[in-house]
């Protein structure tokens, strides 16, 4: 180490909500400790917040105060800018980019910014030679991006998948345990807090679009592109759905998922059924999960906390430290930044089975027009489940089907026929069946 | 960085096992990949094995033969030693020790030498300013050494604790699922390469005991202390025992588990129940999975391959990567070494509940003693099964019973006044009840 390591390292804070204090009560409790595994104390030189006056439980007299959070990326008696402020634009890219451009060193846990602008940010970074460090954007307390740019490089990965919104997940896992609807549970998560006031950036799938395409980027090393990510939400997964595929030995989650299919890059984030048994079924509630495959470490995995004061600042800490140490990554992995621009994946080719809900009046003929036309497009079923027959001849009665592995694009086609017949009484819904390992 | 970090990575090999073949194998298919990710080459100039002429499917004419291990440490043209031999001393510590003193990065797979002198070792790294890298040494491809001693930093950790063997954890799974009989599992464990033919080492509980050293080491920073690990194995357990916890709403796993108790070091290795619908209890089969508490990150769970040329090879080549880039953390987290030698908790200050499985001869007041002696100690019984009654009057019949928490110290005294009943027909034996997070 130089003299210059032993330095204190000085912190400024752009953002005084949750994640924040929960930064300043980890230095509070355990600074001694850090300093002693670090080798240099580390310290909060200046923050910046909404409020000036509000009081947070945490003494803030010793610090300097900035009004303007992107004042703190110009000052001197800053090496490491936190950034908590949230948000893809505004004042959060603006601090970061001119901290980058400043020489000093970006810890942020905004997920939105790095999915959007990570790729940019990320040149900035290595021109500069600093850190941009974002380990608490992607699933909370879970060290998922380091694993993925440091310790499981020697790899070259598969799919890397996971449950990464735990709002969703928590929904999911009440409406499974009450047989409960989805409004009626969203409530409860809202009242406890689980869930936002306006909760369709959680539940549309947006959050965890954002972590994927991050994810994405570590594992591939093309540019982060969360346009290219194909979002579904959990808005329209109904119990009746939860517990047809119960029966079928599944469970729904609402997984992000991305792979390479021929170099092409491909995200996606919906609700899938897993099977039960495997570690990812078996996740429940507010907590996050992730999986990652490669050549050589065949499957790894990771579960945790993937929100929440504690957990989020101790990914934002765990950045520090590495900063503290002299440990500096390239923020994707790559020497260079990047390998640019992904080739996008089509949408239909997505291989696996397929989950099919189909409303068809009880009536002579429905059923074997829809098994045709499976047979008509090479979609083989694997099991098939009609659990009531309708009270008045010729009403609607609902019917699932798992296909065995077939492709997106064949099942369209498929499930296009299908809407068309005379037994068909309302849009089928189709859901991915995840095949990945046991 | 510098015109230094730009010049190839030189590796030497010593040791062409599963482990060596495999980093061999992850160099030739993904070389390139490893090339671009740390913006260097890394190469191989010169190995050591048993035998020169064994053919391992890898190309071997362009890198240097030592006949001798330890020559590795003294070559110019290395600059990290890869320590693959295995073994506690001998050539794997000659080698490591040499290497380091000639200020040599080390990396090594080998958790017997870094259980008995790991404290002794990074002392040398610190002193040297180089590597002493181990992730391959605990739960193979899980980077659960890299977590504790950098992504996690910022907590002060709580009880780390995990299934540190897969041949246990095999045998284990196979006997709940088969209801067969220790050593009839065993035997076919052998067959299929899980267990050694001699298994005393893994079924003995000291393969997991190494592991659970390194990682007591890394979360509280006292020097490594193998002797002190309260060892024991799963020679003993039954179909029965597994039956009965079953229906209590247990599974028996190895578990390895560290803590601080009252600032005193508490490692402990052995048999444990866990409650169904935990993590940990749904770690199946040859995997590892290792928990780690702490304070502000609350949980934090990982699971993946525990051994097998790929995962291992894969660990050793991250530790490999981490040092082409110049990330050199102290081997156990800690500036200067560490803390010193820990106090050692003493082992009856164990706090938990206790399974008892009891042969009490079937005949009045045979149970009304045992309960009175658990009142007498203030042992309160949570759950109880007497499955059977003895087809002939006064026969021994198994009686299990969970108890409620308590110390070891007490539970221990109760224990020895029942063996000391008439009605007690055989050894009491007691398991201690996990009773880590949901």
């Amino acid at each position: 180490m130089t003299e210059q390591d032993h330095k204190p390292l000085r912190l400024a804070i752009a953002g005084l909500g949750t994640v924040g204090v929960g930064v300043l009560k980890i230095l509070q409790k355990n600074g001694e400790l850090i300093a002693a595994r670090t080798g240099r104390a580390v310290e909060v030189t200046a923050v910046s917040a909404r409020s000036r006056d509000k009081d947070r439980g945490v003494d803030l007299s010793a610090v300097a105060w900035e009004d303007d959070p992107v004042a703190l990326a110009a000052r001197d008696d800053v090496d490491v800018v936190l950034e908590l402020i949230g948000g893809s634009d505004g004042a959060a890219k603006s601090l970061v980019e001119q901290a980058l451009n400043n020489k000093k060193h970006v810890v942020t846990a905004n997920k939105a910014l790095i999915a959007h602008h990570g790729a940019g940010l990320a040149d900035i970074a290595v021109a500069k030679g600093v850190a941009l460090n974002f380990e608490a954007a992607v699933a909370g307390g879970i060290p998922i991006v380091k694993a993925l740019k440091e310790s499981l490089q020697a790899n070259d990965y598969g799919r890397v998948y996971g449950i990464l919104n735990g709002t969703c997940n928590y929904i999911l896992t009440e409406m499974e345990e009450t047989g409960r609807d989805f409004a009626d549970v969203l409530k409860d998560a809202q009242a406890l807090g689980y869930a936002e006031a306006d909760p369709s950036f959680d539940v549309g799938g947006i959050d965890a679009a954002h972590k994927l395409a991050i994810l994405a980027g570590l594992a591939f090393g093309y540019d982060i592109d969360f346009d290219a990510v194909q979002v579904d939400g959990v808005e329209q997964i109904t119990a009746n759905d939860i517990n047809l595929s119960k029966s079928l030995g599944y469970r729904i989650k609402l997984i992000g998922s991305t792979s390479l299919i021929d170099g092409a890059l491909a995200q996606e984030v919906g609700p899938m059924l897993v099977p039960h048994g495997t570690p990812i079924s078996d996740v429940s509630g507010v907590f996050n999960a992730v999986a990652v495959e490669g050549d050589f470490i065949n499957q790894c995995f990771f579960e945790g906390p993937g929100a929440g004061e504690g957990p989020t600042a101790s990914a934002v800490m765990g950045d520090v430290i590495d900063i503290a140490r002299g440990l500096v990554t390239p923020p994707l992995g790559l020497v260079g930044g990047g390998r640019g621009p992904a080739k996008v994946a089509d949408k239909d080719a997505h291989i696996g089975a397929f989950y099919v809900h189909l409303m068809l009046r009880d009536e002579p003929g429905g059923m074997a027009a829809v098994t045709n036309i499976f047979s008509d497009h090479d979609i083989s079923i694997a099991s098939m489940l009609q659990s009531e027959r309708a009270e008045i001849a010729g009403d609607p009665v609902p019917v699932v089907l798992i296909t065995h592995e077939t492709t997106a694009a064949r099942l369209n086609v498929a499930i296009s026929a299908i809407s068309g017949l005379k037994a068909n009484a309302a849009l089928p819904r189709v859901l991915p069946i995840a095949t990945f390992g046991e």
